[in-house]
């Protein structure tokens, strides 16, 4: 890996342009990588974590299947099927329609590219057919690292609430970092709390139909600025996840003229490489933060092991 | 919890009888339960797993998901289709035919009932429709305690292979223990290498094939006897797994006159709801046993949030 | 069956009242039935079908899998799997997500009830669940009948277009059967022309996801009213079936106060026990109908043979 | 269309002669042709079979969705799901894991080929994949024509029944024929039957699980002869349907030494472009042809309008 002679990854103004005025961590590990910044989650990493653990308090952070009802973005439920082996004695069962990405989710690096059959380290959507960028690269890895959790809920709710279109800006995340006394280090993996499913958790079902169209949908997040893609690689994390439906503000804005700052997945994913987990269940572990002020924690998760996926459930647990 | 006063479980000869001369461990955590030993995983349990994190070696332990090719049991693949979202540009994926125990995987305790209409804890048929014994319940807490690995690919080799009938006995098991110079201590899970898994990677097609019926296959694997379940029990383990297609040896014996002692799992799930599971990739992490001579790992698994579900995949990571 | 005397069925003001002000077809062809109207299509009419066959002209009503492009009300594509049994020389293949009622389509008596619980002659939903009013019933009889073409397409167009919520009133069928100088004979199945899918198929990609949401769609089609309701049933048809996505004008009105009349279907299939069909292509059909002066052909259909199903595809031809 | 210069197809013994053999139907209907003998089945066809109604006697040939119990072949039931839109009041379904060849079934050209990469009229597998030779070809033109029914099912009772490997000669197809009384002509749908659904019909569930495995199954058709081939060529129908799992007798030689005359499908399909059905129920039918001496009907049939599609359900009625 390229490097500052430090063993951490370059800054981001030292890494090289490209389109639209985004830089580049392509081949940052090699021309063969499909793993990303997730190659940042190293075995120090784990060990780090482990230290972690004080009270063996464990968060499992995925939404149960029919939390989201009617799912996201139009999707459909999965639906499981009981399968009567020996009746009243056996059984087995099996989903149809399962989207991985329709609850608590990893994006694969094959989710999104940076332009038109440009994936993440100058894969093609033919290359992405053949195996490259995709959710078992990292399934044969295995994430545990250090998660920092930041609570940006209150900022959201001063400016309207996780159900509109708040763009939480660099500075924002840096004074939840110093509200809650933490330092990012290399490899962690960033937790950011919106509120997002706290309050889905308070809608009635009308609302939520509503907003279950992607037209409807709004929802708080990160901004869709070179600034804070210059902020979240210069942390040098493995990863990002929040609980909201896109680590972005919702909605993007996908003219062409807007590209590629319209839609921060397409830099972040395209171009980074980085791991982005989305609508995961962060209220009981920011409760725990907010009650022991330790905002850090060990993380681990097994994305699915499907060959050639493009997402994954998040399977994570947070364990403090 | 019924206990002997020292905050551990009953011994088996102390549990009270049931039918076909099987011990019973219904309502030891409540009449209400649906998660049975796993209680034995408490948060201590958490902290002393992550004690365990010396090298950050982690070791996913689900099967990629066309390993087994065909599935075993005639199941089918579960089919991938990606969903071309933006052409050359964005993706996503949805999965169908999806069979949560056709890998790696854990088996609800709804999964196998002691007998008609008992499953465990005293539950029907109609109480698993209800939402009694599913993997949701174990999808809340999360998975996260201390490893012990026993090695039994040996004993198995000298009596067949692990592609025969072989029968595991309490005395291979303790021998294999004893080999490892390890203990087992409450709430753990137990991990048993048989070698199926890295006998089945050097198959030919055919040969896979004819092993994916049914009625054809033949594996090692525990034996089904009262002895067993005694000595499972009294380990006071919360789980046990292995890299076989059942825990037990395979076939089991679903003749009436063999009740309950023709398919140990009707025990082991039925009444003391033991968390099973089957055909996990145990090779990259016994290799590693072998090299440094310590059997025992942090593991953690997140079944998989599915409501009413039956099984899940593993969704493992052993970490040492 | 009760009657008229005749071997006809009662007037639409002979049967008894119901709830709402609606006219009640329940019990007419006995407790037990689940077949409804289609009782009309008997063996003299498949022979009065096949004696309109006169150049062998085979007309198709059914759509290509892909013609609704995206999928109207959200329902996703059906995934059309290819299976390769041995590479390059046999091939099957497997469908999921196969809505039947996504295309050309047949409603079956269980798809929508008088009023909650109050399924076509009495049934509840749980009766529906046992296997009263599906799909299975039609496919045991198949459906040989004559077809009588109303084109109203012009009066669409005139009022607005097919995309538009024009409501069709019984002067306007009148009108339409006059131009085309045919009668309507008991047991025939009416095929009413709007011009939905013509039109349809003109559409942009821009504008066919925009009506693809429930919310946005707009159709012509017959009026949601008490006159329309008559009229439809004084025709003592078999079936009513159409271009369009719904039987009637779109949206209807669901609040609880336009009940039962915000909704014909209600009604129509709910007390009637009338086949309704919706989305069939009828342009071909149409076009020939324009050509030679005939608006009568031999119908024939094979409702899915789905053992409970609620819908199927149409499985039409008619031959002319 | 090459043909003797009356109008009718070549001979078989004028045919190109092809590897193995054979001889070859490809080009026939043209370069381009993905319909094969279904070309035979001209309006004309239609005219006739509709004079051949004088009852109005309407014989659905399509099984239920759970006739087949377990389903052959270990291909697993469909799922069919019930949705509910309005609680009590509006249903909808969709289906998974819907094989259309699971029950009563077309086979389309691109199901097997005449070998590696040789499917009919000359595509590879990628044409197929592109489109030729697949079910929506004929889904475009439908089916209605004259069907001719032998009864074979004395023959086969015996020679062992229809759950051996009897296999059926030209001479048996030609007693049948003349015991009927009845001439094939061109464009005609051949029906046979040997029994086996209505010997399938009466088994208990041990022999139904015993032979839905693929090595267990035995089952009555036609001989894997040249001779076969040539007298089904010869007649110059359109399509040639059962109601056996293959239209051959079971199992075929899928040795290389044995191709192409170990499996008639390869020839028939492959080189023929013969429509074949399978598993129809012909009992109903059947009976009514020996109560009144006639042994020929209309036959209308939907196929699937699957883009793509590899095969269909026969979506077939027979009327009398």
């Amino acid at each position: 890996m390229a490097d500052r002679g430090d063993g951490a990854p370059p800054r981001y103004r030292d890494l090289p342009e490209t389109d639209g005025g985004a830089r580049s961590g392509w081949h940052l590990f090699g021309e063969d990588d499909s793993v990303g910044l997730l190659n940042l989650v190293t075995p120090a990493k784990a060990v780090q974590a482990a230290g972690l653990v004080r009270r063996g308090a464990v968060f499992p952070l995925d939404l149960a299947s029919d939390f989201l009802d009617p799912p996201l973005f139009g999707r459909g439920f999965a639906r499981r099927t009981t399968l009567v082996t020996r009746p009243g004695a056996a059984l087995d069962d099996v989903h149809d329609n399962f989207y991985p990405q329709s609850g608590s989710q990893w994006d694969a690096l094959a989710h999104v590219a940076f332009d038109r059959d440009r994936f993440y380290n100058g894969r093609t959507a033919a290359d992405v057919d053949g195996g490259a960028n995709t959710i078992d690269h990292w399934a044969a890895r295995g994430i545990v690292t250090r998660a920092v959790v930041l609570d940006l809920a209150g900022a959201v709710d001063e400016r309207g609430g996780p159900g509109t279109a708040v763009a939480l800006t660099p500075a924002d995340l840096e004074a939840a970092r110093e509200a809650a006394g933490v330092e990012v280090t290399t490899g962690d993996v960033l937790v950011l709390h919106t509120g997002f499913l706290d309050w889905y958790a308070t809608l009635g079902r009308a609302e939520r139909v509503r907003i279950s169209h992607r037209d409807a949908l709004r929802a708080a997040g990160i901004e869709h600025t070179p600034e804070m893609a210059e902020y979240l690689w210069d942390l040098h994390v493995g990863g990002v996840v929040t609980d909201a439906p896109a680590l972005e503000v919702w909605p993007p804005d996908h003219r062409r003229e807007a590209w590629p700052w319209g839609f921060l997945h397409q830099v972040l994913i395209g171009q980074f490489g980085l791991a982005i987990g989305e609508l995961w269940w962060l209220r009981d572990l920011v409760e725990d933060c907010r009650a022991d002020g330790r905002w850090e924690a060990m993380l681990s998760s097994t994305p699915m092991n499907a060959r050639g996926g493009i997402g994954s459930p998040a399977n994570a647990l947070a364990v403090k």
